[in-house]
């Protein structure tokens, strides 16, 4: 298939989150969260995106867990990106998630130039990123593995730099030249971090990268040959119509490496741009003063704050009340079943609480008491021995799969909009303030056969409560193998 | 009614808590929090005086919003305490309420000798303060107004001060002595403070009283002839069966004075002794560390709190998980419906919000999510417009009220035990995984006719949801006439 220009974006979007906890869960992570501005990171990285193409050509690399929220989130262009969503199995770090997207665009386009950006960072200035795209698409166009390097502000230790090589400019647009790069450091300690601030000559590597998808994969093929490979093995599978195990079996033995380690650091095609297009990867709680806007006192404030006289805190709540008083440089996050309050300086360490829940199997890593699924979404309201409390939401038109449970009865009281029942043999509707039963062992269905949302409180009784209780006879989402 | 002892206790119990928020309400005050040990502080009250009397002897003096919640407090001495419970129509601070509860030990027993004591208090050496008691009976039986002071353990500037006249010695049992009472004296400024705490013959004034009902009766009299008057005139229409509404018009034209002001000031009967039996009134979740025990980084620490490295903090969670890490004097504490964060120098101000909250008619200031009932408990588990969802807790044996609402309809889903359900001319039972509907205008009733307790899930839908859309035909609690 034959296009008009060659540029696509390929969004990575399967990182999971632990730094922004308790708001982000390991199924839920920062890029789907709205913690600046009206819209989610994601949203807002599609939105960047679309300033310099068509929906059409934006690639989303995801896991199973996130594509249902993923696609909810992008609903606006849904037509256009829904199709473009890849799954991977499982997390390989970045080399082979750029690998998948590449082969992909290959196919629809052989001169095709990607954009590859993270889905969870912030971009200040849109119009000034814009502007860095044209020229990276030039330079990418001429063979170069572009990056873009942002002048540092501070000396973080948590980023890797690149120099480039002031010398070798590879191209330039208005104010903005890019250079060959000279080489890239990992991670420097802190004496090394001050040294590349002070001389003015070294960037920080945003992750953003642009090229063409055939340069990348000859450079793939040059520096990393078995995972190349074995990417294209697996392009074969999908082709071939292969079960989802065979191919996450083949997706676990590829290297897990990051593109940066694996391609980057050993190309002599490496370019940097030097940007400073208000980047921030927003990298925890504590450094979201950076890019969120502060009230008078400093405090960046969401959701149902009350507050007396705190400072340059980040105080984050849901519709739950929180009141601090006195509070500076602090960081409070409310959600409805997890809470933080540490000093700014300590927000790094909500990694180790995510490590001990983990560790705990308790719920609160993993997921929200709000989980997004295709047809709509469900909270817990309340769960204890013998019995859970749900409100589903189901989207206009959508319907559950035709399920049912083998050790729990369920109770739906309809409070808004119009629901049809199928229970065993029969299919009814109900209306607000109507309920039904249904029985353990019997087949059922919840369909919104109307055009507004449906809402239902499910009460569910019985001695397992477990979501893996369920066998599925027919989904809408070919979901009928999974629980 | 002649009795062996001559000793009777009063508790104080009507006061509205707002220091304590968001673990204390208006409606659920600090006596009824279990902050300190295993039980409550009104438990541990009733406790302390059960070692000088026994539970027959226990007179509560409280209002209709506490009552069912005390009642419930109190059922292990339940045939005992129930009968002794008087209900303030309204609060008119100490001397009122002391009086009624005084008038009606009179009727009992005209030698009644009084041990008058707030609920909401922490006494942490029982035995000591039980060996006052017997010195302040036998002071009390010699015609004194006998009031206990502490020993300042800091310039304390939120209390009263008791000055005793060291050479007017009016008894003495063991190493306790009773002084006459040189002077009292209102809450100091800080030097003023300062100066009593380094002399040493300065004690804090603790609120606890002992003196012979009809002492305290007579220098009511004497002193406050009105509020006297006004006391027996209730008395009477007590008597003569007069209506709530009617006492309580009455009840509100009493001088609204303190003990400590309208009576024991300008007595020449007060005594004082000078007590050390670990006595805190617990003013605020500052204070907590006082009487609390510590981990052995110095924090009190209650609930679901995962810690990281907090150091002499306060942190008080429900069953929601709360994350702190690095906290230093630092107060967190967590409700299912609100949460306070604040420095513990800050606790004071909590009271701010809470008249934020009362200004802003929010219902966090008011009652928790759970209330308590006379026939069990009932905790709101969402609130939305349209519909709210509850679990409801049904003892053993009990009924709510044969009721209707006009405005909205209510589906019952029972999740544990047996339900004995009334909905228009019908009566039937239901077990764990039944459920049935209330329509609108429907006479219904919930019952507990077994010896479990039962619990349902309730979901009312309509367009109003006010807890006052109700019409009671028949309660056992007597409550036909309140919403």
């Amino acid at each position: 298939m034959k296009e008009k220009t060659q540029l696509y974006g390929v969004i990575l979007a399967g990182g999971s989150g632990t730094r922004f906890w308790p708001l982000s869960r390991e199924r839920f992570p920062k890029q789907l969260l709205r913690i600046i501005g009206e819209e989610t990171l994601i949203q807002q990285t599609v939105r960047r995106l679309l300033r310099s193409m068509g929906a059409e050509r934006i690639v989303v690399v995801t896991n199973d867990h996130q594509a249902d929220s993923i696609k909810l989130q992008l609903a606006e262009w849904k037509e256009a990106i829904s199709d473009n969503i890849i799954c991977e199995p499982e997390g390989r770090n970045t080399a082979p998630a750029i690998g998948l997207a590449a082969l992909q665009l290959l196919r629809r386009d052989p001169e095709a130039v990607m954009v590859v950006l993270p889905a969870d960072h912030v971009i200040a200035q849109p119009a000034k990123f814009q502007q860095a795209v044209r020229l990276g698409e030039q330079l990418a166009k001429a063979g170069n593995l572009v990056t873009f390097g942002i002048q540092p502000s501070r000396p973080e230790t948590g980023y890797g730099y690149i120099q480039p090589q002031r010398r070798s400019r590879v191209g330039s647009r208005g104010k903005m030249t890019g250079y060959r790069v000279a080489r890239f450091v990992e991670k420097p300690n802190m004496t090394t971090a001050q040294r590349y601030v002070k001389s003015g000559n070294f960037f920080w590597n945003s992750g953003i990268f642009m090229w063409k998808a055939s340069v990348v994969m000859d450079e793939l093929e040059a520096q990393k040959p078995a995972l190349a490979k074995g990417l294209r093995r697996i392009e074969k599978m999908i082709d071939a119509g292969a079960g989802k195990a065979d191919i996450a079996k083949q997706y676990h033995r590829l290297e897990s490496v990051s593109i940066d380690h694996g391609v980057m650091e050993h190309s002599s095609q490496a370019a940097v741009i030097p940007v400073d297009f208000g980047w921030s990867d927003v990298g925890s709680w504590g450094s979201l003063e950076e890019v969120a806007s502060l009230d008078q006192s400093g405090n960046v404030v969401n959701g149902n704050i009350m507050d007396i006289g705190s400072t340059n805190s980040v105080l984050f709540a849901d519709r739950r009340m929180v009141a601090t008083i006195g509070l500076s440089d602090m960081v409070v996050v409310d959600t409805p079943d997890a809470t933080l309050v540490c000093p700014k300086s300590r927000a790094q360490d909500v990694k180790q609480v995510v490590q001990e829940l983990k560790r705990r199997h308790a719920p609160e890593h993993l997921e929200h008491l709000t989980v997004m699924r295709p047809w709509g979404a469900y909270t817990v309201l309340e769960e204890s021995p013998g019995y859970k409390v749900k409100r589903i939401t189901v989207t206009p038109g959508r319907r559950l799969s035709l399920q049912l449970h083998h050790k729990r009865s369920e109770h739906w009281v309809v409070i808004r909009g119009k629901a049809r029942v199928t229970c065993g043999d029969e299919v009814y509707d109900l209306h607000a303030g109507q309920s039904t039963g249904i029985p353990v062992e019997t087949p059922h269905r919840l369909e919104n056969p109307g055009s507004d949302v449906l809402e239902i409180i499910e009460v569910q009784n019985g001695a397992y409560l477990g979501e893996d209780d369920i066998v599925r006879f027919q989904d809408d989402f070919g979901r009928e193998k999974q629980s």
